[in-house]
């Protein structure tokens, strides 16, 4: 028997003791967004430092300033910096994960209390399980094991648990740069398990993301509001000048209308054509999960291509209208529509800036109108693009197929994880995002839950990618 | 000396002692949507009739029935109906008004109490001054002052005092329908004051209002909100669909794109062209008003026909969408936008509704989308036109030439006052609008006033206008 079969043998052994523990911590209310519970979130970090620190790693509690929530000054949870391990003849692996959760009450419809862990079929439900409570105590539990058993961890080990994940990370940006040449330093690779599988049943590895740039496209008019049966039809009202402009952003079939913004997009490549083969990924599951039919695409392969490669465009909202329930006859006097863009490679956000500002001035210069147009562009971060054929992304298909049995799918996904590029920009080496549960957890939903065996094969999978890494030349070009 | 010229005087030599009667009123803050000062609107009630009593007034106080406020179920205000004078060889006026104000708060800006009357150069500043507790005093005023210098007031007067108004008449439409034949029975014309001048200097009468027709055009997509970096660009975005059509309704010259709207529309006459000639109207003064020169036409007369009688289109908000500051990336399930006409005569409010349905529904086919669209018609209300030529208003013209030395302008109003409708139609009588207050006094506004000129003046107008209708034959046809 390998070690790592003695590894896997040993966590099969201890699956009721591991789910004890997650119950114990899904069981601390660590909501990040909420200051009257900032204490619960301080008491996560400290249960995480503690235990780590039961078992020899030398951490480091960085506290990294001070915020405003809901009229208080809080102090920022602490980022708990960590290493396991000091041989310089081993590879070091960063991990990172989340010790905060989403907000959760029974009354938003639960069927169970959400930070009571309960075990519903094959299910773990509570808050946290799988976003991002599970992963985080999956890689204590690795260590822990291999450390119980006698079984020597093949690399060195460092980690970076932070608080604020689910409210924007705040503080966390300005801890990787500070330490980047310090804590982190000696880092070959980077791991992230916080994210999902493209479906239900296969595991899989993720190599990239899309960026964001968000817009507010104002109008202003007169100073004040004004009643609609004395000025309508005798003013420039904001608010239609909005529509129309809103209107000439997308089609509504998702094309972008803005001149320019397709030039830059990556063209799609035969060799990437063949990743989309057997993916787990079907429309009628899909339009199951959304309760309506209402996916514009008909073939598979061209909904998750402008999930994951090709820009899109959505309309969030409107500031400064009427928004309640029932009737009121007002013409808003200054009106913000709220769209984004997310990007892919080659987007540059500058660029994109650009052309979705000169677009929208020369579209408002056609209305004629006597109302002032702003663009303002309120944050531009960057898509994320990883060759799966990385070293470090071999080692990660090699531990899924020992546990799993299976190749994993290889995916993006169409949102941002923004750590991810802070730690590749800032330590100048690959990360890998090697999601743990599936895709129905529910991560920011009611019920959410991890399926047991993604919890229990995910405990193997994080141990299997760390003998895998050993045992992988990281400077080899893919 | 006339008798009418008698009673000037007696307003003239009581000026002070009536701005001491309106400071108390104005102390009372009657605000009717306000749960927590729904013991000063009774207040207010009360104290009328009270002074309408002590002078020999007949009164019934009409306690409407309940509401919900605030989460709280609330007796509405009562109507208080009231007669003075039963003589069968006078002619009987009915004149209503409310005791009820706007919310008011020294925080929104104002300069001084909002609660307590203050007299800065000329003005009379404080909430309800102007709307509607000037008016509404007025004709107390009036009456108390033909009593206490023994003239006799030529007409029986009804009145009408509602609680309610800035609430929506929550009530009062059953009142009238039920009193219509009893205690409003004999009413020959009806007076309202409740209105203001097109200007600030010069006096007018009122004889039309444009109705309103409220939708709301709701979108429905997927069964919950959606993550914009997951689904946008893959699924039909409510929003998307929403500000297609929104767009599709009006130009930004307020021109409506609705097929067939303006086909109802009354056509201009000569005769009414003149009724537009020396006005006292400038878009100087509008655009001043407005802190920006957002005036769509450049004659006058055109904004004043698409205030009074063209029909209108106004946007006025989008209800399900993120409306907070800052950002979401959030892909709203289900929209509502919010729109309404505002309508003239001849068109139907059925016949609006229809076309206004179908051009939405054959713009939606159009899109193609896979959500689903739906138009709710929420409230119609119908416009008032009554001819200018009528005894009442010869009447109401004479009184002003009187009081004011100068001729009325005829205005009609962009807004509705849905009263008007409903004493038209279930007294079967001639309703005139008699404004008291100027364009400037910022009836819903911070820092309302009344001018001290208007308010004095006004209480000679409605008096002399009660001496004009004794004397004129309100059966002759115009």
């Amino acid at each position: 028997m390998s070690t790592v079969e003695k590894y896997f043998e040993l966590v099969d052994q201890s699956q009721q003791q591991f789910i004890e523990t997650l119950r114990e911590i899904v069981g601390i209310p660590s909501v990040s967004s909420d200051a009257s519970r900032r204490s619960d979130v301080v008491r996560m970090g400290e249960w995480l430092q503690a235990r780590w620190e039961a078992i020899g790693a030398v951490c480091k509690r960085v506290d990294p300033g001070k915020q405003m929530l809901q009229g208080q000054e809080l102090d920022l949870p602490p980022v708990i910096l960590g290493q396991y391990g000091n041989d310089p003849s081993k590879k070091t692996v960063l991990v990172y994960g989340h010790y905060d959760v989403q907000p959760a009450l029974l009354e938003d419809g639960w069927e169970t209390d959400p930070f009571t862990l309960v075990e519903k079929e094959d299910k773990l439900v509570g808050r946290g399980s799988t976003d991002d409570k599970g992963p985080v105590l999956g890689w204590l539990l690795c260590v822990e094991t291999h450390k119980q058993a006698g079984i020597e961890l093949p690399v060195n080990l460092k980690f970076c648990w932070e608080g604020m994940e689910e409210s924007g990370s705040e503080g966390l940006d300005a801890v990787i740069v500070a330490e980047a040449d310090k804590w982190f330093k000696g880092t070959d690779v980077v791991c992230i398990s916080d994210n999902y599988w493209l479906g239900t049943k296969k595991p899989c590895l993720t190599h990239g993301l899309r960026g964001v740039s968000y817009f507010h496209l104002q109008v202003e008019g007169p100073g004040a509001d004004l009643h609609s049966g004395v000025f309508g039809g005798t003013v420039h009202e904001p608010m239609v000048d909005l529509v129309h402009l809103l209107a000439k952003l997308v089609d509504n079939k998702g094309r972008i209308q803005v001149p320019g913004i397709y030039d830059q997009v990556m063209p799609v490549t035969e060799e990437e054509e063949r990743t989309y083969e057997g993916l787990e990924f079907s429309h009628s599951a899909l339009s199951s999960d959304l309760k309506r039919d209402i996916v514009i695409h008909s073939d598979e392969r061209d909904t998750l291509k402008h999930r994951w490669r090709f820009p899109t465009l959505s309309i969030h909202g409107v500031e400064g209208a009427f928004y309640s329930p029932g009737d009121k006859t007002v013409i808003p006097a200054r009106v913000r529509g709220k769209f984004s863009l997310r990007t892919v490679p080659n987007m540059e956000p500058e660029k994109v800036a650009q052309l979705v500002t000169r677009y929208l001035e020369d579209e408002f210069a056609k209305l004629n109108s006597k109302n002032k147009m702003t663009v303002i562009e309120t944050h531009a971060g960057r898509w994320w693009y990883s060759s799966p054929d990385h070293p470090n992304f071999r080692a990660g298909a090699r531990a899924t197929e020992k546990v799993y049995g299976v190749k994993p799918d290889l995916t993006r996904e169409g949102g941002s994880i923004p750590v991810t590029l802070t730690f590749e920009e800032n330590l100048g080496v690959n990360v890998l995002l090697l999601p743990m549960g599936a895709a129905d957890d529910g991560a920011h939903s009611i019920n959410e839950k991890i399926d047991k065996r993604n919890f229990i094969q995910g405990i193997k999978l994080l141990g299997a990618y760390l003998h895998e890494v050993a045992e992988t030349d990281m400077t080899a070009t893919a």
